[in-house]
């Protein structure tokens, strides 16, 4: 089931592959003189800029036990230095899922596709816009746990915002362990809860595969510019230092958090997600790491973030270039757009935000399905209609361009004469269920047949389709003993956690 | 007007700047080896399969004169012969407008978006689907002159199916001549059609420009597989023989008119656009010449041509590639898609279709713009709302990544504290007016002004656009003899010829 041929044919499939293995070479525009300035700005601000690590003074400590003093509030550190700790981080890794067939490798020529993170409001055709709740919530992680092109579920794939803040990371954590099982991301909010995401990936895969494996990354924000505060070092404490992998993200609305340049903007979101990864080799040497980077543009009119313009999508093809040199796994993009509802506004951006993403190589992608709003609400129809994409993206990617004999088809050219047509030649019967990637939101019938069949746009298609699969949705099998452990574990946790909202 | 920083602010606006001038490197995905395969494969029908080239005995007196004879009804030819042939088509080209501000050059490192071309329908938003009439040409005409993203206007917008065949060549050619100052194509139906619009062509610029430039282009479709007939070889003896350019696109439904696998049907179109090449070189040496290439996929369900898929994606680049090593300009790709509305299939599909277009290196770009449903119609929201998009592109190929000392922001660092915003900052000032494409049909704003605004979709604003456009139109400035004498022109040919609807 983990490994089809060609994309699903029905809603109840799982997985097309674990995650992308890359055969089309990577898209490296820039050139030797435009990295080694780019590079130089992220050593500048190493070096003379600095970094302000604050609220958490067992971070200052990790950075002075290294010989690097806070000097008016900011770390600085030799460039050398910093890139040799980061160097000591895995330049790829697998993060065990509890099936195995569906781990994945993050970093080097793979890539894995996760949905949307972090949204208060969700949306659908018939619901409307709405705040989430754990019914959606855990719809959702079903969907991304059927689709065949997500590999991965995130973690917050909308909020589940009827649940008190002070106990949603258990419930969420929970609902990805049992309802699905892909692998997934632990909560970050808080160190407690950081480390109730650990503990129970502890329970779930068992001390001794979690000793000498990733089975739970986290995700964080730095506060840019240049201000790292305790929610991203408390979390690098509890994840690296258990051996755990570690995405920090660099959350840059270009002119706003950063400069207003593209160039100045990568450069920034590089350094800060590098200093990262220093401290995180500092916490544990070797700890895996995810280099994120997410920059927006911005719109002159309101000064509201806007998706898939040119500067991101070259933002993109940049970041991937330099994660590359620097030997680290990165993050970056994902189907990205400022539209409310699934138009084609939507369409337009997030597939010029993703195409970006897919061709500079981000091995973690985040938000690749499902992102409506400018990331305030998930979609479920945009959460299929993403996804959908997303299969031909790998298919780019896994593929690249046949060169075979067979591809040649030159005993077609025997059998077809000029004119001819090729429809029923043997190469054609030979090949033609692998030759096309089927999408299964797209019509392509004649504008007859679709009037026929009610003249549904894709969303209308996408929202039959999401609610068909929740129709044929089965829980994985899982262990019951880790499942009554983990169940015990929440119900312990909630209990001694006062509801809070905040 | 011709050369604006930013994207137009106004509906008003003409030209962004007359054609792409391309800094963002080229991607290169295939390796030595498979170029070398697809070369030997394109070279194996030269001289192994062959071309049929019918019911031009013209034609087969070029090709005999030349040394080659028919065998079994084919030509085949040596293929470094060929290939000598094809390197007397310059690699890059001036195709001068008579507005000389919008002359645009093919090949190189440039990059020239036109609309769609050859749709018998259109639809509107308010109007729905029908047969396209010269009103709604014209009509279209105006959008694609008036547009700042598209640098020529192409020529068969949408067939204007209320005018006879036998005449409808006079009044698309008039149209663009007049209604427009961008450059545009000529006829190609019929030997007489094609020799109208250079007789026209030459009326607009004078003899003595038309004899030193080129200032008309025709596209013209090879039957693939491997069919060359009269409407090809004549177009070229009438284009090519007065200098003008000729742009021969195989048109391969891949699986239909070409084998099912993407390279063998990459390398059967590159063969066949090459051999007309060639014979373009027998009839004039040096005659400016554009390989054409246009593959879609198909689906398995109904047998129906697909689009935006990740075969039609990876051939763009793939021919972008094999055409530089020929040293011929390209066109290919364009913004296409298989579905009947401006939903959000149209969109996904048409944004991949183009990015994989732009970044492939596409020199000339036919339905870059208004493509729907397969290419039946021609969608005038689509249009602008594709338009848009282009300027997104045409941002990320000139400009690339700026990597000045400027664009590093040195001194912004320097005002903007950790945890501050560079929002105020000197280096924002001085550059955020030209730091973010404007997007004009992009949304970007929060749900509630989204709301208090109609919460319209994009569909609905491009609908509203392309209305305020036609508002603002105002016919660029021409010579008025030269108008007159178009007008005889049209006026005496209509006489002389009688009506016919086929």
């Amino acid at each position: 089931m983990a490994r089809r041929a060609s994309s699903d044919s029905s809603d109840a499939a799982i997985s097309q592959s674990p995650y992308v293995q890359r055969r089309l070479p990577f898209f490296d525009p820039l050139d030797e003189e435009q990295i080694t300035r780019l590079e130089a700005q992220v050593d500048w601000l190493f070096e003379n800029v600095g970094f302000a690590f604050r609220d958490d003074p067992e971070a200052i400590r990790i950075w002075a036990d290294a010989g690097i003093k806070q000097k008016d509030g900011l770390i600085k550190a030799d460039a050398q230095w910093v890139r040799a700790l980061c160097a000591k981080a895995p330049s790829q890794f697998t993060q065990v899922a509890r099936n195995p067939e569906r781990s994945v490798i993050i970093g080097g020529r793979n890539q894995v596709f996760a949905p949307i993170y972090g949204a208060p409001f969700v949306r659908d055709l018939e619901g409307g816009r709405r705040y989430a709740t754990f019914d959606d919530f855990q719809k959702l992680v079903k969907l991304a746990y059927m689709h065949p092109n997500l590999h991965h579920t995130g973690l917050v794939i909308a909020e589940p915002t009827d649940i008190p803040v002070s106990k949603r990371h258990l419930d969420m954590v929970y609902a990805h362990m049992v309802l699905n099982d892909k692998p997934h991301l632990g909560a970050i909010t808080e160190k407690s809860r950081a480390q109730d995401s650990v503990d129970m990936a502890e329970i779930l895969h068992g001390k001794a595969v979690m000793d000498e494996n990733v089975v739970i990354m986290a995700n964080v924000n730095t506060n840019s510019p240049l201000l790292v505060d305790r929610v991203v070092t408390e979390a690098i404490q509890v994840y690296s230092s258990r051996g755990q992998a570690m995405v920090v993200t660099p959350f840059i609305l270009t002119g706003a958090m950063g400069p207003v340049s593209t160039a100045a903007a990568v450069a920034q979101a590089m350094a800060e997600a590098m200093i990262c990864c220093a401290f995180a080799q500092l916490v544990r040497p070797g700890a895996p790491f995810v280099m994120g980077n997410f920059l927006s543009s911005m719109s002159l009119k309101s000064g509201a973030p806007t998706f898939g313009m040119p500067e991101p999508v070259m933002s993109n093809y940049a970041i991937g270039q330099l994660a590359r040199r620097a030997g680290l796994p990165l993050r970056c993009g994902g189907s990205l757009t400022a539209s409310k509802i699934e138009d084609a506004q939507a369409a337009y951006e997030s597939a010029d935000s993703m195409h970006s993403t897919m061709l500079a190589g981000s091995n973690f992608t985040l938000h690749a399905a499902g992102w409506l709003e400018g990331g305030l609400a998930t979609g479920f129809e945009k959460l299929v209609m993403d996804a959908d994409r997303l299969g031909s993206y790998q298919k780019v990617l896994d593929q690249g361009l046949d060169c075979s004999d067979d591809a040649f088809a030159r005993d077609a050219y025997e059998e077809v004469p000029a004119g001819g047509h090729f429809l029923g030649c043997g190469h054609t019967m030979r090949n033609y269920q692998s030759a096309f990637y089927e999408a299964q939101l797209s019509d392509s019938e004649n504008v007859e047949s679709w009037e026929e069949g009610g003249a549904k746009d894709m969303r209308r298609r996408a929202y039959e389709r999401w609610n068909r699969m929740l129709k044929d949705y089965q829980e994985p099998p899982i262990d019951i003993a880790r499942k009554e452990a983990l169940t015990a574990y929440v119900a312990k946790r909630k209990e001694e956690l006062p509801d809070a909202w905040y």
